[in-house]
């Protein structure tokens, strides 16, 4: 079998320059266009790119999808920006140019999208579970979205297996030494120097604990996500929001 | 819906006495007959339990499952001692008597076998993947059991990704600092007073790390996975080894 | 040189029994009497009795303690409910019998106090300090006084190196997700099925972060404490508050 | 009172641009030469640098000495090379030019250097210590030299109190999991994609343990130690080996 041809949309950003290096990298794929803003798009149907990865700007992400859909190219999208009109034009153009596929992910980072993952099926069997989540100190929000959406698939996986509130017998408390509460799953924020991004998914039975662990090191985590998507997007016709419905888990 | 009505056998071992507690604090469950080593095993008939819990000796056990099977009662079973002829028996017993079920299980923990299934399902999207397990100074083995197993299911899940030999640049080294090879997943064993029993599984991957740990407080740490058992067998008629075919993962 | 001898009181209690099996289990010390409140005092001085170790009840343990120091007995003391007045009955006692010793100490679980002042030690090496505390779902307050403790010492010695506010740049954030402010440290407080006392303190500056962490598994880490006081309050004649003052850090 | 005035020597390379960006960042210090190698070391007398820092090459380093203690500068000094001769000669260089001082140190990294130190302050209290530390693939020794260090400045500690060996009942063991043997402390060593440079030092003790744990995320995590070394200077005249000795702990 021969490699896949990878173009990458956006490849002198820092971004893009990481995903070309991981292309380069990869035994099994080849990089056959790396495109930046003065570049036409035909350059990929001239260089035969079977897949894209666009890491580009939500001014400029449908057109690229549109062209390369268009033109039978999957398309593996880190780009933000994307609500449900947009989504649903994607899904339309993949529709048209069966069996093309894109994929839409707000994480590539592999070991947060399992550790998700991964919560969520652990969480019927744990009375309880928190979430703690570091960061560096020049982030903007508390609790960070992914924690938030750990902690909300862990409140929906125990209603869903219909299990109370989680014990605690906390009458006297300093506010704020509890965390957050997310749909009753306490998420708790550390901000500090040093730090890049590291989420703590602990979860409590008689005797025992179970520890979920994402430790982001650098800024090029989401390198191997990106090509699980390249090397995953045949099979995967139409659009799939979420890496971890690539991950046949 | 009833509750679920429940035996103990090895009723006033240490181990049984906690399965006892456990069946009575559970609101779904009721302990219809504690039984130990001079009680007749009739009083589960009596009693109209639907499931035993066996955690008694490799000299008993056999009578203990030919009997239940045989009275239609479901057999959730930590003993030891099953080899491949007696697992062949016990599935005789409960083809039989369909559709009673029995479950035997080599380690009740959750936490400890769900860091096993989910070493296996990440395995694939790391570059690099170490054991590192911690006991109390009294341990006779090491590794323990529970790695050895954890790293033989990365190992076999890397060899079904067609992955290679893990990348490691070390020239010089003092012996034993790598670990052991465990079919090229390197494992570590701590040893320490104070320690119970803790397992930590790490996958390193470009710029980023993930790590299933799991410890156990105390040696009650199994009666929570005995109660999945319990709840779940009705649904697994025939004979299952290993919690975690009942885990709907 | 000979071994310690050493009394217990309120020795059939459920901690004077873990303090009576370490001194039992240790070379270089003797118990020579095992008191609880049936027996006379006397037999501290007929047994020869160096040092005593008392974890009794507020309502004894100045009795105990004035029986002891007037005999020329140290005394290193659990109990709780020592106000300034009765710490300052202790030390005449003490005073009246030089060079007798008295210890009181809160905290008698070795690795509890060493992440205290370890932590007052690295404190001014880092641009950032926050606690997290970990505890059975059964505790009544939150965080706990070790964490609330370990957090004022941080504050004092960032202070008394005229360190200013730690760097944070939330500006969105869900109330509680920065955790209690305690003299500008935040503190988490996880409770958790499962968990026993374990705390967490980490630290971090430019491109690094460094974590002492405590993790208390059964109710008997107090016992090595415990023997450290015993072993070295000769040297330490008069009354002293807190074990981390025999620590000669 | 005034800044303190900083000369950087090797200010072009990796590191020496990394120690010009913290210095430039810091209230209390003023960058007033940033020297390379064509520049002359009369540019650090003309801007009236009191403390110099010097990461440049072994071949160049003596002679940056030799200039700026004779001309009364201070010198923190992070290359590598200094033999016992070369630290003698460092030393009369100092004496002669009384009360300046030199700081030479393997190890910058300041939770690093605490690590070490508290594992050597911690080790007499507890009965079991192993030392776990974590570097990415491309390492060429295994363990690394710091946690080497470690264990041997653990061991002395223990030797020291006249702790004999580690509890430690192995009887079955594959090779190479209970780590490298370092003067009786075991050391294991963790290569793996993803990570940069992480250290444990686990301690055990009757229901306990204390973990002392280092990350350094990226290249820059000395910085911090050399401000520590630039600032403390004018405090420790004469030849000084090793950051620890100016954290007065």
């Amino acid at each position: 079998m021969g490699n896949i041809k990878v173009g990458v949309l956006g490849a002198n950003g820092r971004v893009g320059t990481a995903v070309c290096e991981g292309v380069n990298a990869a035994d099994d794929l080849e990089l056959v266009a790396a495109i930046d803003r003065d570049d036409s798009l035909d350059k990929l149907v001239e260089a035969g790119a079977e897949v894209i990865v666009d890491f580009t700007q939500p001014s400029s992400v449908m057109d690229n999808l549109k062209f390369c859909l268009n033109n039978g190219i999957h398309c593996v999208v880190g780009t933000t920006g994307f609500d449900d009109e947009r989504l649903a034009q994607v899904e339309k153009w993949c529709a048209d140019n069966a069996p093309v596929g894109a994929l839409i992910a707000p994480n590539f980072a592999i070991s947060a999208v399992l550790t998700m993952v991964f919560a969520e099926q652990a969480a019927r069997f744990f009375d309880s579970a928190e979430v703690i989540e570091l960061h560096h100190p020049n982030k903007l929000d508390a609790p960070s979205g992914t924690a938030i959406h750990t902690a909300r698939g862990i409140a929906k996986a125990r209603q869903e297996a219909g299990m109370g509130e989680q014990p605690d017998a906390t009458e006297q408390s300093l506010p704020g030494s509890r965390g957050a509460d997310v749909d009753g799953i306490p998420v708790h924020a550390v901000r500090m120097t040093g730090m890049v991004a590291h989420e703590k998914v602990i979860f409590g039975a008689q005797g025992q604990s179970l520890t979920i662990c994402q430790d982001s090191y650098d800024r090029t985590s989401f390198v191997p996500g990106v090509l699980v998507g390249v090397r995953n997007i045949a099979q995967h016709p139409g659009l799939t929001v979420g890496l971890e419905n690539y991950l046949d888990l």
